[in-house]
């Protein structure tokens, strides 16, 4: 991880899958950042082998960080912000999501709505709240360009959000999930946009098909998976905020 | 016209705008199709110069034709049936749709669901509950092969939601009217993929830049974006089903 040199950085859905492995893989870096803040929506969280202060990191769970609840957002932020003390955030990794595999014909209003309030308007707030500590995990650091090391925001989003991946098709149609991740990554492009000026980068990224809670027998590991992200992490430049990537590199069409 | 054939159609959103235009030229056709039902939220709809038997046909305004509202639609989907008989409907355009021209740090969580909901959730819904008498209009018309004179669901996205349009931003961020139209162009390819074998067409299509209350002085007249899209509609074939097209028929990268 020669690349990645992050002194904070935020997770959510961090209590199990991808977020928890996220977490642990940053815990055992042989530097690992001074701020690793754990969003967990429950304190089950505090349970899932998260512990205050593992490998002499200072881990807080941050409060009931629920993602469809702008007030829950906002108490982090403010929570995050008094632990930073005057430092920023340089990651903000948007990592909670849900899935129902239901058939096109019994998707309905409030699955719709369930679904897209946590796959893409939780981290639309998310990178709200969390902006002006990113702006100032920007200004505080060297150098122009745009870096992870510096400040991004990475949403982790899904191939079942592009056009092009319909190979699963028949074996899950899932059109509210791919509905939400088409659209998270409309706003990973927007964010890209929008915020490049604070000198924050901003990709989606896609996980491989992983064995968490969420994933049906899937062939990537949380570990693989998890070492593939940081290693695209570490790559990362002005060149690629706004795109839509894998765990592995690849550029993913939309 | 040479190639739309269409006994019975159903517009959204067809008080005003774009949805209105639709229905004027459908009526003005020299062979104008025996149903056309002009979806209305408010009786307001009725005073836009739709009037019941205009042009010698058939035009019910559709109750209370609410998309955000699953109960609103299936009362829409009994009374269009109970007009039809024992036809089908050859084409739902699911046009009804909203704008907010916010900012991206302004935008809120009830814009994002207000705006998902009736923009991407309410095709959604209207597709599940029409999808009987589009199936029967399918049944019902001769040949193998799509097109929208058997059956048809067209989705008025914009290209405000393709991943290759930014040219806009700067005037106009409106990432939650991005983010629902690219997740409109997601259902529109998953409808395809699900309805195909019943015999039921789906495209996205933008309708270009029009001239009515939601574009701020957009080049396209009412008439002309109509009268172009008519002519695309009357192109297609099972080739063109789950793609995004404009108003002149040009194909449009998601
Ligand atoms: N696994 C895969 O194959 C795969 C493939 C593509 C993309 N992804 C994406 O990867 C991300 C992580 O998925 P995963 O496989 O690790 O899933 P998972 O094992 O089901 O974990 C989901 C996590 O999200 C949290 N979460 C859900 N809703 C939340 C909310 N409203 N507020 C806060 N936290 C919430 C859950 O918390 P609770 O424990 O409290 O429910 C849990 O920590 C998701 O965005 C998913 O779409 C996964
Ligand atoms: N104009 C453009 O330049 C442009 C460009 C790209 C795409 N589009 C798309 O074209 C479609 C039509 O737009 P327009 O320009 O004609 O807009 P418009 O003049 O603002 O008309 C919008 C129509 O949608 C109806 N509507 C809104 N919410 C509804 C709901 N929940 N249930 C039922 N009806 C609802 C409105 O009814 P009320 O009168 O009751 O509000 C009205 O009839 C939209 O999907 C829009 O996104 C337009």
């Amino acid at each position: 991880m020669a690349g990645l040199h992050v002194r904070s950085l935020l997770v959510t859905g961090a209590n199990r899958g991808i977020g928890l492995g996220l977490v642990q893989h940053f815990l055992r870096m042989p530097n690992p950042p001074q701020w690793i803040f754990a969003g967990c929506r429950s304190p089950k969280g505090q349970r899932a082998g998260l512990h205050h202060g593992d490998a002499g990191s200072d881990l807080p769970c941050v409060g009931s960080a629920e993602v469809t609840n702008p007030a829950s957002i906002k108490a982090a932020a403010a929570k995050v912000g008094e632990h930073l003390g005057g430092s920023g955030l340089n990651l903000l990794i948007n990592n909670a999501g849900i899935i129902k595999p239901k058939t096109l014909d019994s998707e309905t209003l409030e699955d719709m709505t369930e679904i897209y309030t946590t796959n893409t308007a939780g981290p639309l707030l998310m990178g709200q709240a969390f902006l002006p500590l990113l702006k100032k995990a920007a200004q505080g650091s060297p150098g122009s360009g745009l870096s992870c090391s510096k400040a991004a925001i990475i949403n982790i989003s899904s191939i079942g959000g592009s056009f092009s991946s319909f190979f699963t098709w028949d074996v899950i149609q899932a059109t509210s999930y791919r509905c939400s991740k088409a659209a998270l990554n409309m706003l990973s492009k927007c964010q890209s946009l929008a915020y490049r000026e604070h000198g924050v980068l901003c990709v989606a990224l896609h996980p491989g098909w992983v064995q968490t809670d969420m994933g049906s027998s899937p062939p990537v590991t949380v570990d693989d998976s998890v070492q593939g992200m940081l290693k695209v992490l570490s790559s990362l430049s002005e060149k690629e905020t706004g795109t839509f990537l894998d765990w592995e590199g690849n550029v993913i069409p939309w």
